[in-house]
């Protein structure tokens, strides 16, 4: 079998290290972002790259004669607002979200506990009985604790994505007086204090608690890594709240939003005046930072800890490789370090100096990231792995080379670019298919709704060819495993994928922004193509969520297989048959739910902003302030109510299929999710991303945006909770 | 085993018998219908029902003092132009689809002939080795003819309730002067015309095809009934062309006509200044009636096939137990009579008196033919199978009684009328979901698409739970050939279902006609409720097609995978699992094929519509006629040229996977499409429904109707194809 070229010691220092990289990286985004200030005395020093007073360094508004003190301190009253409104209802969330959490936590230690009657003797091994492994009463200790963790750290990581964007919305509106190049640069930045905080915060709890936990475990591995799998587990259940609160609140205020503002009163986008402005900008924060921080982190854990798992059964865990058995963290690691140089490409090497730079550049982020992670993979892959080993799958041990799996980690890697890139040409205006819809506007609303549709489904079929070449590589070459690691190459550019996603937002609120601050027009011009290239680029980021929790959820798929002892699921039983059709049944259950509760939050949205204009004296003048308090409320108290019965299916289906219709049938409800979830999932946020699109390109379209397309990742956690209630 | 109370020859009077009765009952409404004369010389004597002069018999237009001449002449005139675009245009497609019915017919006889090199001499027999069957080209030759049959039967189906339909609606529309009761008597008889025509042609070609390939085959049941599947192929290969083709012709017409008329230059919908209106009532004809009887027909014949092939190597025909063989006619014959005095209840035992009363009339049509039914089943079952039987089950023979059998028949029977009545409730303008749905379009067109789409995805909740507990039950009994009758007591009511679905589109083009006619407001109110049931009822029928489809589809894909000699399909491996993955995928894209085709040909209708507005000078005033020709011609060359795609989807898709990947992964693909699909096909459906609905109950909402959902019962074609390719 051999060994490999990095010693365990070696390991053991050079993940912390690339973790601890990461977040110093992270901290260096952040100081570069906050030495612009909002605070108005002192905007002669925001020049603060060290370029010196070079191309475009001058200010719009000094220009145009504007009073640049009062631009100032409006930005930061704004931003103080947005920022005000987001924590206020991630406190809010987390509260009820907190206390799931809790009660979920005892479930797990109750259930895991209760199975050997907390037992605190130890046991025979279920994978090698002629060893012992620690009691039960400890798995349950650990998989609780785990679960904390895993759950605590994807609250911090959406709350500090969703805290940084705020922080950077209004320097990038005061950044694009100088140019979008410079406006560009902060945004992108703030994003990657987000991507890097969370890779690297992610990849640094997971391994403490694996050294923490191996106190207490010794050489019981198998035991270890069954309890690590609570870290995946509380990661991806805080995501599917997050995710739906986060996805109703913000889509409700969108469109309540734009169907009075722009539609009936024919007022711009976030212009002051509209009572729903905040709350939309609110929105962007709490559902697609925050919101899609969670869920990506969700997938990230839960893809390294099915990983994790398998290989503690197999040659890796049997034979105590400690390099071997870090191999997932160790791609995380490198990941960190390849997005690091990725990101100064974007920052330092180059500077955008016109609006059509900017999706090339971004495009570009993709590209070198995935070219240099490949490197990356192979040389993990050469030094942290024998060059022969053996890996579990579904009961016997399958030999697997190195190069092997290197390749399972590339294909995933690659089918994560290639569904980028798909989603890109769907969602961009560059190219025809959102031309197309935008142009179908012509004939109303009708024609545009079938080309928008049409458009999501047909954006399905490459990346579904892409997932399905994915499974079949990695699962020929590596069984599950290979499912797993493929999952997390996809996932292994996550600091640059996520901070190529947290820049559509900040744009948009800088847009946002300098509407309500009355700045001039060419700003807003500025901040509207940056916008326009985040949208694109907040598609792009769904893409890779869904195409990875695809991959992360069959992973999980064969890891509750294996561990319910089921050898075949087998499509021609009755049982397995009407699982598969119910089980595809469930997205479009789910969906409806969501769907239902963006409708009515939108309709009482409307209703209320509507009833400002017309009870307000001297709104529509300017004259008088909205109540954009209210329309925040609405939002608030929507999402909160409307996000417990699409959480409780997810939760609940698992649980009632398996208790009264057996494994068998639960196998195919999970499959039957899977495969019709991802289809739901691509084809609802590409429409969504081009009728967005479409809205930009002419001034005719509904905004239906990804009030459908928001919140699909559904497979995944499904088969997240079945896995855990019935994997131990 | 025991032996069946009716004996061979009883069944062999008893099947031919009942169809003609179907026949000459259908022969009966038609002669009805007829004696309603549309010359205006003797509109005296258009009272016909022989209840004499009684409640509203006096004419709306005389009580006006409106020319009552000029308007039968000008009913009359606008038929003469419906029926004429009707009848074009299906025998452009019936061309186009004939060539390809001839090129696929031969395709059929090489390929099954060269299996054994054309040999003519007998062989062994595949499941009873030990006798001799006949040889492999007369299995070509006799599958090519059934083939033909089937295709031909389609065609004349599809074409005979076009013609009866298109000479109804000006008859519709001319009693609906007297009142809506008798106008709804005229439509619901043309309804009848086209079920029992149907029903007992399809039944009795088939029972015809049995008896003459019987005096070749002799005892050799096995090849017999394998040559009859042929029959089952043809019939849903038609229907997917015409279901396609004549599913863009309606949606392009009925878009283009709308979205200029109605929105743009705020004329009634059908005024005859609307040079698309012509194509729109054409288009109701060649799809709503046309495309749904060939697809019903398609759905009938694959499900008595199933059930015959099965039976051929279970103990019925091992046997040569020529009833029970034939159980399955037996419970279409019964069929027949019980929807015969069905539809008695509708037309002569009582009559309507209100619009009010129209849903729940169409409503107790669906009750009675189901109660009734069940107890035609529990006789059928009791006198036509022994009491105790085997059945093939993959490989083995599985034990089952004649009352289990009954129970396989009446789940699909009661599951197809669950399936029914929530269609009804989620497209009816009568229950909330359709209210909340036109009550969301205060607040715009986004609102009220995201509750369309999301109304249709949980209408999909209940009916997939239908068919599951159908599935599971009839698999459990009686394995495949118990889903096969399941399918087909879905269908036993199967005229009736077909009266009520071709109720509604006639009703719709005689609110047409009035309009066009310039007859009076009141009378156009009358129709226009006959429209509104319509619309509901066409909803119920399609609910009922896709559930049948998807029984049939299982029933085949059981065929299949027996044929291909797999014994499991194991969701765990690869191969399998990339299959469905790829297989849930293609419902996407071919609804993305047929509503970017309906988009555009509804583009361009749209933009010759406004050309003509605006170059024929008068034609807004009334004073010119419009360019009807030109419209018919746009929907006839998009339709035809844009049916080709998805159709070549459909065919070729089972044949390149089959040959490159592999008889598993095409098992799995077929699994996935037929899951994923029955989902979309059944939301989408239902949106289009409740859009229609939503449309009639306020007069704000968008023409998405059925675009999305007009043809989709995609999952059965697949399936069909795959077997015949690889089943021989």
């Amino acid at each position: 079998m051999g060994s490999t070229v990095l010693s365990d010691l070696a390991t053991e220092i050079v993940v912390p290290v690339c973790a601890v990289i990461g977040i110093v990286f992270s901290l260096i985004q952040w100081f570069l972002v906050s030495r612009i200030k909002v605070s108005p005395d002192r905007h002669s020093s925001s020049s603060n790259n060290g370029k010196g007073a070079g191309y475009g360094d001058y200010l719009i508004e000094e220009e145009e004669g504007l009073n640049d003190h009062n631009v100032v301190v409006k930005c930061a009253e704004i931003q103080n607002a947005i920022s005000e409104g987001a924590t206020s209802f991630l406190f809010t969330e987390y509260q009820y979200v907190g206390v799931f959490m809790v009660a979920f936590a005892i479930l797990i230690f109750l259930f895991l506990g209760s199975v050997k009657g907390f037992s605190t003797k130890s046991q025979a091994c279920t994978y090698n009985p002629q060893e012992m492994c620690k009691p039960a009463l400890a798995t349950a200790i650990f998989s609780t604790v785990s679960f904390t963790l895993g759950a605590v750290t994807s609250v911090v990581s959406g709350f500090l994505g969703m805290k940084i964007a705020t922080y950077a919305n209004a320097r990038t509106t005061l950044e694009a007086r100088k140019g979008v190049g410079k406006a560009f640069i902060v945004a992108f930045r703030s994003g990657a204090v987000m991507g890097f905080m969370l890779a690297a915060n992610g990849l640094l709890v997971l391994y403490i608690a694996i050294n923490l936990f191996k106190l207490y475990y010794g050489d019981d591995w198998e035991g270890l890594f069954e309890a690590i799998t609570g870290y995946g587990l509380g990661g991806s259940s805080m995501a599917l709240f997050g995710r739906v609160g986060g996805g109703i609140y913000t889509k409700a205020a969108d469109v309540g939003a734009d169907l009075v503002g722009k539609v009936e009163r024919n007022i711009p986008e976030d212009d002051p005046r509209n009572p729903a402005v905040i709350a939309d900008n609110v929105g962007d924060n709490v559902g697609d930072i925050a919101g899609m921080g969670s869920d990506l982190f969700g997938s990230y854990a839960e893809s390294s800890c099915a990983a994790l798992v398998v290989a503690s059964i197999s040659s890796f865990g049997i034979n105590h490789d400690f390099t071997a058995m870090c191999y997932p963290l160790l791609v995380s690691s490198m990941g960190i370090l390849v997005c690091l140089i990725t990101t100064l490409f974007a920052t330092d090497f180059f500077e955008i100096k016109a609006v059509k730079e900017i999706e090339p550049a971004l495009k570009k982020q993709l590209i070198i990231s995935t070219v240099l992670m490949t490197v990356g993979v192979a040389i993990v892959s050469w030094i942290a792995l024998p060059s022969s080993f053996t890996i579990f799958n579904f009961g016997s041990q399958k030999v697997v080379k190195n190069w092997q799996l290197f390749l399972c980690v590339g294909v995933g890697l690659w089918a994560g670019l290639i569904i980028g890139f798909v989603t890109e040409y769907y969602t961009s205006n560059a190219y025809s298919p959102v031309q197309d819809v935008a142009d179908s506007c012509r004939t109303g609303a009708a024609t545009n709704v079938i080309f928008g549709l049409a458009l999501g489904y047909k954006s399905v079929i490459i990346p579904i060819f892409a997932i399905a070449v994915s499974i079949f590589v990695s699962f020929s070459f590596a069984a599950m495993y290979g499912i797993a690691v493929a999952a997390l190459g996809m996932l292994s550019t996550i600091a640059t994928g996520l901070a190529i996603d947290a820049y559509g937002p900040i744009s948009d609120n800088a847009g946002g922004i300098a509407e309500m601050a009355g700045m001039s027009h060419r700003i807003r011009e500025r901040t509207d193509a940056l916008d326009a290239a985040g949208n694109t680029t907040a598609a792009i980021g769904k893409g890779f969520a869904i195409g990875s929790a695809a991959l992360v959820s069959l992973a999980l798929f064969g890891a509750f297989v294996s561990r319910a002892s089921i050898s075949t699921v087998d499509v021609l039983t009755p049982k397995v048959f009407i699982g598969l059709l119910v089980g595809a049944m469930l997205p479009y259950w789910f969906s409806a739910m969501t769907m239902k509760s963006v409708g009515s939050a939108a309709l009482k949205m409307v209703e209320e902003v509507r009833r400002q204009f017309n009870t307000i004296p001297g709104l529509m003048e300017g004259l008088a302030k909205p109540d954009y308090a209210t329309c925040v409320k609405i939002s608030t108290d929507a999402s909160i109510k409307e996000m417990i019965p699409p959480g409780a299916l997810v939760m609940l289906t698992p649980l009632i299929v398996g208790t009264f219709f057996g494994v068998e049938t639960l196998s195919g409800v999970l499959a039957g999710s899977l495969v019709s979830g991802v289809q739901i999932a691509i084809s609802a946020s590409n429409t969504g991303g081009a009728w967005d699109n479409a809205k930009k390109y002419i001034e005719v379209s509904i905004r239906l945006s990804e009030a459908i397309g928001g919140f699909l990742s559904w497979p995944v956690y499904t088969v997240v909770i079945a896995l855990t209630i019935l994997f131990h």
